[in-house]
């Protein structure tokens, strides 16, 4: 199975494509897809569907996995994210395939096996399962790279389709 | 020009097609996209997006009127709203019009000429500048009416793309 994980973003989207087989995991590709800040708010949300549909037509995953946003407080934020997360998912949607949410707990939970590792713990495991020869970067990439590797664990049972 | 106004929302997303010839309105059509809350996320994201393509391809209009968000705390309802409302603006991105945000405050002003009007006050307004027998209804379409009179009386200035 190939899964796509993406760690959503309006200035960032972190991706990645894992294949799972039995119970190993192997990496195809894993990056970032930027937006600038000073470009509009429409053609960043155009920018990050267009790109993320170009890799799903790329790739052909057969599921996705999309990490949950986590905000405190700043509403006008969590507003701009969450358009970016909304075509995001739709780019899933559009191409017919299973579309999973993770939060960061459970993405923490599946990787590291307890929800409140750190940051570099949970890159440290990601490095390990996918056999890479150094911790990937930027952050995103490897969040990215996390949430499809609690997808393949945790298979079907967050499925939302 | 034929305008294009929309109240975003998750559950229930108001649409209108306002036509300004001169200094003249006139309606199209109004109505509601409605999202049952027992369907999944992914698919009411999917809902919305198909339905506003549909509506966009259907009367083909110069450009379009969004509505913004206002939220005073409920963060969690702030992603799930703003994810319905990055399908919207997604949709008329890809139809290639011209999308235009409006804050709630700039559509009373712009409608009633007081940004604090209630809402009564702005739907009876709607209704006198729309020559309509009755004050439109739900409350989504006649917001979606009043974004797109705003648009049309404020005409290029607050032009996104």
């Amino acid at each position: 199975m190939l899964i796509i994980g993406i760690d959503p973003g309006l200035a960032i989207v972190g991706y990645s494509l894992v294949k799972k087989e039995g119970n190993r995991f192997s990496v195809l590709d894993y990056g970032v897809v930027r937006t600038p800040s000073s470009d509009d708010n429409i053609n960043r949300l155009k920018k990050i569907y267009i790109s993320l549909t170009d890799i799903i037509k790329e790739y052909k995953p057969d599921e996705m996995a999309v990490e949950e946003l986590f905000f405190n407080k700043n509403v006008k934020t969590a507003i701009r994210v969450g358009q970016a997360r909304g075509v995001i998912l739709l780019a899933g949607a559009q191409a017919d395939i299973v579309v999973a949410e993770y939060t960061p707990l459970q993405v923490k939970q599946a990787v590291v096996g307890y929800g409140r590792a750190a940051k570099q713990q949970v890159q440290e495991m990601v490095k390990a399962l996918l056999n890479l020869e150094t911790v990937p970067r930027p952050d995103d990439a490897a969040d990215a790279l996390a949430v499809a590797i609690c997808h393949g664990n945790s298979q079907g049972i967050n499925s939302m389709l």
